[in-house]
């Protein structure tokens, strides 16, 4: 695991095929529907043309994957919850209990559990066990882990995508599980992002304005001690994110590198997808937005990305729960490309 | 056909059932997720039990009800389409080649297409024909209809929905086709929803501003000849309205009537659901709202039935293609309810 690698892997990620995404526009223009009429499922049509080279290409085999980690900043009081409902919902998700793993079976998506920096030891034939700690410190009182952590968790993330990009996967939802992780999120958003604090902090899992003015104080306070180098994502995502986050940034590299299309979710995601363009701006071709999380930072957090959500419902769950509802609204862009009948198929006439 | 028997009918329409809806709020709240985490989803899936009494229910008996009909004010030059448009795409539908076909397969959905008065004598084993007149009369000369012939269509959508319902369909998709039915939208809009022409007037299928000026132009008009009364939802319907408009009135309040969930498609449909819900405000209940259309009224028509849409995909296509994308996201709420753990089942600390 080193820089270098990491390098060479980001390296790896291409262009879109343009040739693919004219000829989908070719096509979509030739269906019976007036021209654009499909509005952001057109759009997706031609993504997906661009990232394949193919018209309608097949992405049934696809795969959630959920990245859990620990936060030491949950000793300063930021969430609702116990630190030890991370370990928890990992069970769950491994046991199939999860909201998670109920909309994945009905997207017909694979979800994969990633411990990337629980903090328990935890030990189960279906997890996948990728973490060099058991969570990260306390960012109010050191660097959230080291800049050899941070990329180790990226790899981690970018091998893994790479391996089932072989075995066929052509599309993956990000999801996270940590408690505190909305903490780390809105950090890497006022760093990277240049939202202030206050904007980019949100109530979490449902905790309190009081508790939520507190938390901006947490943040605040991380930054100030850390001093992360906004220019420098690596840097950043080290001194205050999560593992698990920087195994998203990996996911999302690892997706653009093996020409996938990565669905982002809600704020965690989108917190890692922010880091993943800073570290390779080209990255973005391949992602596609997909709810708008009622966390309050999200809209914010998601122009600066340049995606644009699909799906409004207000959700605030995270696990990818969002981005696996999107893969619906990706099979219907495929199956227009697909199925549809043309004007001169179904002797329809033009404007 | 007569108006009491209509009146008969929308008498049927009950209240949401309250003991299943709290039963609903209860499981949501026991689930593995930080309470009111999933949003809409969580409405969703109290709606569905009020609506069946139960949690959880099997929705997957479905259908898209594609209803078609001609507008004599194509004469007046207002879309971008020729009127023989109409019959072609009912052919298409028929033949499972349009839009709505493909995005109905993908959930799972039947389509169902009816003739509520295309002006042409279509012939098809698989068209439902439910018509009095080929096409509404030009409303800048005439009422578009008597009504009579109003009252009918609607009749024609209830019962329609309810012989459905009665083989076992729970959840409907309206959905639309008709070369000029944004202006007759419009209309309704401007006369039943009190947003000003130039506000309910949009590009449609693709026209240009020019072209929507005139398309504004010719609302007026019609309006101000026909002079329909705004407290009078099946008055306004005649005079300015359309026939598959009418049959998708008859659609709505035939689901609110038989306890079934009716998820409103677009700008179209939204014209139609303003029309049954300001003749029966109970059937709003059993309504659930889709997409956002890329039509410039469809936002405003939204807020004054109080509907929500889920979906932003920037669509003006009708035919129920974003009602019928929203079953994916009724399922999941069902899907949630039916089969996530508990905090108890999978051990999960609460807050």
């Amino acid at each position: 695991m080193s820089e270098e690698r990491l390098t060479a892997c980001i390296e790896k990620i291409g262009e879109l095929d343009a040739a693919g995404m004219a000829s989908a526009e070719q096509r979509l223009n030739s269906l019976t529907k007036p021209p654009g009429s499909l509005g952001r499922l057109e759009s997706i049509a031609v993504q997906a043309a661009g990232i394949t080279g193919e018209i309608g290409a097949d992405f049934s085999k696809r795969a959630v994957i959920v990245m859990a980690g620990d936060h030491g900043v949950c000793e300063e009081g930021v969430s609702a919850f116990p630190a030890e409902v991370t370990p928890q919902m990992v069970l769950n998700f491994l046991a199939g209990g999860a909201a998670v793993n109920v909309l994945a079976r009905g997207a017909r998506a694979d979800v994969f559990c990633v411990d990337m920096g629980v903090n328990a030891d935890l030990m189960h034939e279906g997890l996948i066990v990728c973490k060099t700690r058991n969570g990260t410190a306390n960012m109010t009182r050191e660097a959230a882990m080291s800049r050899a952590d941070a990329e180790a968790a990226i790899q981690g993330g970018f091998d893994l995508v790479a391996g089932l990009a072989a075995d066929g996967y052509r599309m993956f939802a990000t999801g996270d599980m940590g408690i505190g992780n909305t903490t780390a999120s809105a950090a890497l958003c006022a760093v990277l992002g240049g939202l202030p604090a206050d904007e980019a902090v949100g109530l979490g899992t449902g905790i309190d304005e009081a508790r939520r003015r507190h938390k901006v104080d947490v943040v605040k306070r991380a930054i100030a001690l850390n001093r992360p180098d906004a220019s420098d994502p690596i840097d950043a995502l080290a001194k205050v994110g999560g593992l698990e986050i920087a195994g998203l940034v990996g996911v999302i590299l690892g997706a653009a590198a093996n020409r996938c299309l990565v669905v982002v979710d809600g704020f965690i995601s989108s917190a890692a997808a922010l880091v993943a363009t800073a570290i390779a701006p080209k990255a973005a071709a391949f992602m596609l937005g997909s709810h708008l999380s009622h966390e309050q930072g999200h809209a914010g957090l998601l122009r600066r990305i340049g995606l644009t959500p699909l799906i409004h419902l207000e959700m605030r769950l995270g696990e990818g729960t969002g981005a696996v509802l999107a893969f619906h609204l990706v099979d219907a862009a495929l199956g227009v490309m697909r199925e549809m009948a043309t004007f001169e198929s179904a002797g329809v006439s033009r404007e």
